[in-house]
């Protein structure tokens, strides 16, 4: 399966058709979606027509936008008018939506072909994709495996080859912790830069719209579509980030001159050992490749997991009220995430919230000093089995749910981007994902950056079974 | 009594100099204090000795700041480096202050003389000034009333002619309360104009430091030193209200071509008949005058109080979560009102936060069309018996203290400007005031617009037991 770029290309030169990528991926999700529960739902005929349509224009010599043609899936927690928004939840079971979500809109103007919507954890409230109501993703690296959530399914549609590319959301590391475990890149922009209008809301005020792909440049050819101020979407930033420009690389020291700062208190402990081994090795590439890196401390770190739980349970608990009065509609997983949060004060929320502030205080001082960005394992384990509750990391037993979200959460909460790079394959044969964190509205730098790491690191795009 | 205005003027033309002030206010303050409760404590030592200094300095010709020599009184709410602060409340009966409030600093870099620290609802959560650790503060109109709070001390101060002007704050209407109940002028400005750095707080979103004064350019003047971007706080705004500029107002029509948006739904419901029978006059005054009065409605303004209320209490609770590991030390009332705030959710407040950016958004709409000023009264009763819980308007019975803030506590949760000015007393002989409210940042507009509505009105300024 090839990345958006070759794929561009081979459209571009008429190498192949868009009708054939559509057919072609139809053929496989026939093939394979049954025993993976990527996709809740697919677009067949209007993907088709609309595949044909491009490729009409094109052979008609037409100017087309910069995605013409290019497949990709997205996220059942995005609405497209006129089509099934399921959110992953029960209740919504044959909901039609009635907007187009504007990081979709955005996409189909740049001319790409929604090829069907995503398997989620329901409600995208959790971070396995076992869905009770529309199954469990599986993790093409191994099918008894989790594929992470909440957008496991996009995850495993790429990594299955079943999409090219796709959309997800990430309100803790629903982007990045599924990217990590199943071996592919994601992107959680900075909060505010893509527009969240037309996605049923997790938690407001941490929920960040990603684009997820097989390379850096692929999220970057999907940002650069979505990124953007947009009325609808009351948390929009007015702040642009700069277009993303591939760099070119040099294949000496890619890396030479760029300052990678390295917290190793909290982001790498409590770590599994077979994830440490490889984030290890992957760092040692780096600084072969001419990084500097520099041990630093996150200010306020410790504090970040109780405070972002006293965020999300509130805000999410705001958004479900109504729909808690069919609370037998839940699975009980989510039920009872969302029951928990009315255990929550007000004034717990407020000191949550100035708590906030006070970190992300703290993080405009450490990129003030001359650190390009941060590195860190994205994930403390590995996929562990579908059904599994806990894992023992040394002596302590950790929950599996809340741990997987160690690394990636506290950039929700600060709301800095952050992109997840495949880094390796552990002792047990599964995917290790490297995370990069930048600056607020950074994007331009840590994904050129990220195309370089990646250069240097091993790549495992698509899961060996399928290839 | 003076005016700011007036007394510069005099100070200026050496008509008097500045220790003559302060000495007959600290005459005025040891006669006529003990039977009102204005003053926590008063700073008499420094006081004489700043005023000599500005009197040598005027007499030496030196060119002096704005408000040189001007004696006025602060909310014991305010820090002063190296002097007491109470705030009001039992737990800091002995307490120094640290650091001096940046709004205090200000005025005292223009020149004014602090001669003392006003008497508060304890810790400002209350609407009577009724505290049980300090005195009741008592209205100088009838001193079995009730002054009104939280910032009572300093109306009393005001009215009883124990300071020229002075600061207050204001999270439900405690500037605005006490002015309207004892007559004189008061400001809450924007949200974020005036810092709150120093200020003990009450609720942070909430918050507004604001100038009280006799007339509406003595509000000017003080707003004009205190207004402005401070990075010691981080709510501050840096966008700028412009300086105001006192303007000649035509004495045939000073209001011709001025549109007044009179909102009639809410806020001129559950009103007390003597307050509405003085707001109805001097609408026909201000008609007389030349202004044009729309009727128009709020739009959500049915569903502030609750929202409000949910807000405060939260962040209220935050605040003093330690000190209420010494509960016993608070009054029942303030205890009480804390104790209450744990009733409330996170997922509540979340709720409260959103309502909150709808209904700034309706303001924004009703200030869209061609309304200059929204116009209602600023409390919904004239000042009640020290003591007293509840109150009748018509067949309602209504609490007192919740029901004070009805009119005014929707300028805090929107952060709109919002000036009272006094317009006539009421058949029980009280005063009453004027509510008029402006969009963001448009305080010059609102103060010279005000100056022109107080010019058409009957004005009540000191007390007939204290001219």
């Amino acid at each position: 399966m090839w990345d958006l770029t070759t794929t561009l290309d081979a459209l571009n030169t008429k190498q192949l058709s868009s009708a054939e990528l559509v057919q072609n991926l139809f053929e496989r999700i026939d093939k394979y979606d049954p025993g993976l529960s990527a996709y809740i739902w697919v677009n067949r005929d209007e993907a088709m027509a609309r595949a044909d349509q491009f490729d009409n224009r094109r052979a008609n010599g037409e100017v087309l936008p910069p995605l013409a043609g290019i497949p990709i899936c997205v996220k059942d927690l995005f609405d497209i008018e006129g089509t099934p928004s399921t959110y992953g939840g029960r209740h919504y079971r044959s909901h039609i939506a009635k907007d187009t979500a504007t990081a979709v809109q955005r996409l189909l103007q740049a001319g790409v072909i929604v090829i069907g919507k995503t398997n989620l954890h329901e409600y995208a409230y959790g971070t396995t994709t076992e869905n009770p109501h529309y199954g469990n993703a599986r993790n093409p690296w191994n099918r008894g495996k989790i594929a992470g959530g909440s957008s496991g399914g996009t995850s495993v549609a790429i990594t299955a080859g079943l999409a090219f590319a796709g959309l997800g959301t990430d309100t803790g590391g629903s982007v990045r912790i599924p990217a990590a475990l199943t071996g592919h890149a994601g992107l959680k922009p900075t909060y505010g830069l893509v527009s969240k209008f037309g996605v049923f809301p997790l938690a407001n005020s941490l929920d960040h719209v990603g684009p997820m792909g097989k390379t850096v440049t692929d999220l970057a050819l999907l940002l650069d579509a979505m990124a953007g101020f947009d009325p609808l979407d009351e948390t929009s930033a007015r702040t642009m980030s700069q277009s993303y420009v591939p760099q070119t690389v040099s294949h000496d020291k890619p890396l030479a001159g760029v300052r990678l700062g390295v917290p190793r208190q909290f982001f790498f402990d409590r770590c599994h050992s077979n994830v440490l081994q490889v984030i290890s090795q992957a760092l040692h590439q780096l600084e072969r490749a001419g990084a500097t890196l520099i041990e630093l401390d996150i200010p306020l770190i410790h504090d970040v997991p109780q405070n972002q739980t006293i965020v999300i349970s509130s805000e999410a608990l705001d958004v479900h009220r109504s729909l808690l009065k069919e609370a037998t509609l839940y699975g009980d997983d989510v039920r009872r995430r969302l029951e928990a949060g009315a255990e929550v004060s007000g004034a717990d929320l407020v000191s949550a919230y100035r708590f906030r502030r006070q970190f992300k205080a703290g993080l405009r001082e450490v990129f003030s000093k001359p650190v390009d960005l941060l590195v860190t394992p994205t994930t403390p384990l590995t996929a562990t089995d579908i059904g599994q509750f806990k894992a023992h990391i040394k002596a302590h037993e950790v929950n599996v749910r809340a741990h997987l979200t160690r690394y990636t959460n506290p950039w929700n909460l600060s709301g800095l981007p952050a992109l997840t790079v495949p880094c390796g394959t552990a002792a047990d044969g599964l995917p290790v994902g490297l995370q990069l964190v930048g600056p607020a509205f950074a994007e331009r730098k840590l994904l050129n950056l990220g195309a370089k790491v990646e250069s240097v690191l091993p790549w495992t795009a698509v899961a060996p079974d399928y290839r």
